[in-house]
């Protein structure tokens, strides 16, 4: 209960801007202990009492901290995850991953998972706002985050401890982030390749081509820069530069047009798993051999790419989600924000994709 | 709390076999309130009491029953579901929408969800023993259950209500479940090809297919008899009947294999999505065209099955977690299983995977 401590030597600070629980008792010529009455427990007060501190809560605009208020309640011992993308979009492929991540670590940070969710297409603060007005949860993990978000904001302003998987796009100054590094990842799948004998190495012509999400977006072209990196640092040219939408059908048609321009023994680093299998896919269509004549790097991790033989570079969900619950633990237990958001490494997971000279079988276990 | 009127009553009928609160209360010479207070609060009752009240607990065997110890602890108001396989089999790909479904029905009945996980690979008791432990949920929905399954009797013992996602195999009686009904899927499934035009419609030999998993799984078992009944209402012969374990490089395989035999205008009917998937892409691998010479439907409604431009009986998610939940609050209300477990019909979702003259696109929205 440090920080509900620190909020009251705060509020007891002379000479600052803000109204304090002090300027109100003074006005009201009551003692704290009352005002706090009259906000916590109103039917302690005698009604003319709580008429009278009520009026000047409002004339000077007296707003109690949610750390304040939380004093009479108990902890719940819960952080909620929300979870859906029922409507529209198609739940990414790691929600489920980072969830399961994030209910093995919650009880060593002396918590569970609460979950919670919306029929909403669209990011809405309403399940936020239930699941915190019924105290179901003390803090909330937040994930795909996108810039104009509105969900930080408003934890923040409700005092609510959160930490996000993903950065705050809009609050550079927000650290309670943790965030999976695309450009290490995408560098580390080009040297990859390289050292599995495809680009040059195969044949003259051959090249290390990317698949990738239309420019713009901050996450997808991150990661296009770590491609171009890892071609660079090894002095090759970088191969064509390609980009469709996060679509199976939209991944298959490019790469049925990228597939016919790669000489054998080229390779494609794709920006998730997803656009990956679209150009196994192509490949099949074309008689293109996977492993031997192409190799074929993901990411994510997912379970399809598993499935489907894929190399990949698998989203660290355990640190991810050990980090996260620290954050908002660290927040609980001192009120404090970490000092930094923080970047984790992908893992490369090696399969049959990227075996020249082998051709893939599904799910080679 | 109607549970504990009941079992209390229970306790006081006369002539009873087993050993009731009265009947320790008779033999220690003391009030039934006395007999509570040393099992819930023992810091409350002298010392002297307490030891001979607890040597007549021991002695008669008395068990007080987990409604009795329940009184003294306040509901959590929350409903655990397990998430792991994370080891060894990958996730159902309906484990989160399942979660996702549960989470969303749960504040109509008046409860949220908490998540737990194992990194177990097989069926742990562990994860439930700590959750209930730690008094974070009053009752557990499970799912994946299989013969031999520890938890139903677990749980049962330990007098926490619960309800599956799944029949609970090795006990008959046991009638807190919902599951889909793959018997009736699957006949529709057949309906819906023969009205598409497949089968003896699109040419005398044309034939309606399935590929499903080795004999001897109950689910698997159910959805075949389905497809055979389909066919026999239809007064038309079954097709080959090929069976491969849940794999997508085993159905590759399988469907590599089968698929020539088809003639055009044939159709398969699918155990599941996954399956499915792979006679997709063995389709791919043989230039036969999904949809115009070939329908395909699958099981389970899953993601991939949308990316894939697939009709698949998709699982009723929300009806079967509104009726599990309303079945776990049902016994904490009254202390009653209901009277039957429950079948819900999958919905068949028609996409291009069957509609004759058409070559389906990849996630055609």
């Amino acid at each position: 209960m440090r920080a509900d401590v620190q909020r009251s030597d705060a509020e007891r600070r002379p000479g600052g801007g803000r109204v304090t629980i002090v300027d109100v008792a003074a006005e009201a010529g009551v003692s704290r202990q009352t005002v706090s009455n009259v906000i916590n427990y109103p039917d302690r007060v005698q009604a003319a009492t709580l008429t009278r501190v009520a009026e000047v809560i409002d004339r000077l605009g007296y707003q109690p901290t949610s750390a304040a208020q939380s004093l009479r309640h108990q902890r719940a011992g819960a952080v909620g995850v929300e979870v859906n993308a029922l409507g529209g979009g198609e739940p990414s492929e790691i929600a489920y991953p980072f969830l399961v991540r994030l209910s093995l670590a919650a009880p060593a940070h002396g918590c569970h998972m609460v979950t919670f969710g919306s029929t909403e297409d669209h990011v809405s603060l309403e399940p936020y706002r239930q699941t915190a007005g019924r105290r179901l949860v003390d803090a909330f993990v937040i994930a795909d985050t996108h810039p104009a978000d509105p969900r930080p904001r408003w934890l923040g302003e409700q005092g609510i401890p959160f930490a996000s998987f993903g950065r705050v796009w809009d609050d550079p100054t927000f650290t309670g982030w943790a965030d999976v590094d695309g450009h290490a990842g995408c560098r580390e799948a080009v040297e990859h390749l390289l050292e599995s004998g495809y680009g040059a190495a195969a044949a003259p012509d051959a090249v290390i081509a990317f698949l990738g999400w239309p420019p713009g977006s901050v996450v997808g072209d991150d990661r296009r820069a770590g491609w171009r990196a890892g071609l660079s640092d090894a002095g090759q040219a970088a191969g064509p530069d390609v980009a469709c939408e996060q679509d199976l059908g939209a991944a298959t048609d490019a790469a049925l047009e990228l597939l016919p321009l790669l000489p054998a023994g080229s390779a494609v680093v794709c920006v998730s798993d997803v656009l990956a299998i679209g150009v196994l896919q192509a490949a099949r269509d074309l008689g293109v051999r996977i492993g031997r004549d192409l190799g074929v790097v993901g990411f994510d991790g997912s379970i399809s790419a598993d499935r489907h033989g894929l190399t990949t570079l698998a989203q660290p969900l355990d640190a991810i989600a050990d980090h996260l619950l620290g954050v908002v633990q660290h927040q609980l237990a001192t009120g404090e924000r970490p000092d930094a958001g923080r970047l984790f490494r992908p893992t490369l997971l090696g399969r049959h994709s990227t075996v020249r000279g082998e051709t893939p079988k599904e799910n080679p276990s």
